[in-house]
């Protein structure tokens, strides 16, 4: 008796996953999707994947010469705009362009993925403007981004996804990057619990080390021996002649276990 | 046998445990402490604490009137300084009289304390300028004093107290506070794992619900009615007109229970 039970529930379980993942989304000509970030790394993948699969897609460039890549490579569909996250008039422009362009159907969904990680190292190697910068592009630009496109998203039920990092639960290194990538996971938390009325679903994605650009070895390498060079010698007498290069090293085979 | 394993190893459990608790710090008058955000609080109860003791308290105190009543209710030793921890010229300035006072001592402590709730409330009510005024007094301030005493504090081996709250683990509201307060749990324990190899200890404090002026009941109300006041038609009516009436009975119930 017990076996049977366990068996048709069993089989019962796996029709609904079959079910499930079979589900397609319809109509992709009409969804709208706003991707920040999108000259490289995972905003580029993201608008190559989805303009593929057929949705309407903004994608957001900081550089010129990222966005015409782009515009290279993706059908005449996708669309380019230029954005830095942390221009006000900026964002509000941008917003009230996509406003017009998706009219009534709203914005099926917003990808907030531009970010930067900042100079890292040893918290008393830097300075209060080493941390501001990530703080401004991954959290308080985010938020911004997401405030302006809220109306368009509520009006298609539509979805939020958040791209944060490892790096908003574990703080590794001293920078602004992880107090950046914590405070997401807080706003993140309370904006998903504010739109579930409207029907508007919120995720956040924590990625480990990939290999993009944010992650640039020799970027985040050199900019931590420029920080290195400016320096009082009291501090670099603490660390030690070696220790820059010592922890260089090590980075770089930890980068390259990891990646 | 085992019984008496047991017994001994619970006596000196118990002794060691004494023991550590007779410890006392000795040579409090040579023994300095810097506390941010000492008007009321918290950051005014640790200063009068720890003037009481016998430390050499500096109180820092954003408005003057704070700054005179602490004076009369405290001993001669502790000496209040204005600072706006968002005002970066300020905090060099108060850090260098505080390097000419304390000399070759150090800073036996350093408490960020100084901290504002900002406006809270639905996330689709807010605005950016709403999220900005926490996360640059909370995380953006408190590491910018913090960078600047560290040299300070490193002199005397000394440590940092950060008082973030249960607001850095559970972002109960939408609003600047919970992703200020998230953002200091990442700085706090990247500072933490920096600092353990020049003798630095570094503490976080999550206190929850405290009847203190940054839980004002009837401020955070009035704060949320003027924003609701300011609303477009279109999201009030989303909301429905008793939303704030039914909201704030509510935030008064649970605040009653809580306190």
């Amino acid at each position: 008796m017990f076996f049977y039970v366990i068996a048709i529930l069993t089989i019962c379980w796996w029709w609904v996953w079959r079910e499930r993942d079979r589900l397609k989304i319809t109509n992709l000509t009409g969804k709208y999707i706003f991707i920040t970030g999108c000259d490289t790394g995972f905003g580029n993948l993201a608008a190559r994947t989805f303009d593929k699969k057929g949705f309407r897609v903004f994608a957001s460039c900081l550089t010129e010469t990222g966005a015409e890549a782009l515009k290279a490579a993706s059908s005449e569909r996708l669309q380019t705009l230029q954005l830095d996250v942390t221009d006000s008039d900026n964002v509000k422009k941008v917003a009230e362009r996509i406003k017009a362009e998706v009219g009534s159907e709203g914005l099926w969904g917003l990808i907030n993925n531009a970010g930067i990680i900042g100079p890292t190292g040893p918290t008393d190697w830097l300075k209060i403007e080493h941390f501001r910068a990530p703080i401004e592009v991954n959290l308080i630009g985010l938020i911004n981004v997401t405030l302006n496109m809220l109306p368009l998203v509520k009006k298609a039920k539509g979805r939020i996804v958040n791209i944060s990092s490892i790096g908003g639960r574990l703080a590794v290194n001293g920078g602004g990057y992880f107090p950046s990538k914590y405070g997401l996971e807080g706003f993140n938390d309370s904006l998903r619990r504010d739109m579930i009325a409207f029907g508007v679903k919120v995720s956040c994605i924590e990625p480990g080390l990939f290999n993009t650009e944010l992650s640039n070895q020799t970027k985040v390498i050199k900019e931590r021996e420029a920080i290195w060079n400016q320096l009082p010698p009291a501090t670099k007498k603490q660390y030690g002649e070696g220790y820059l290069q010592e922890d260089s090293t090590m980075g770089i085979k930890w980068l390259n276990i990891l990646l």
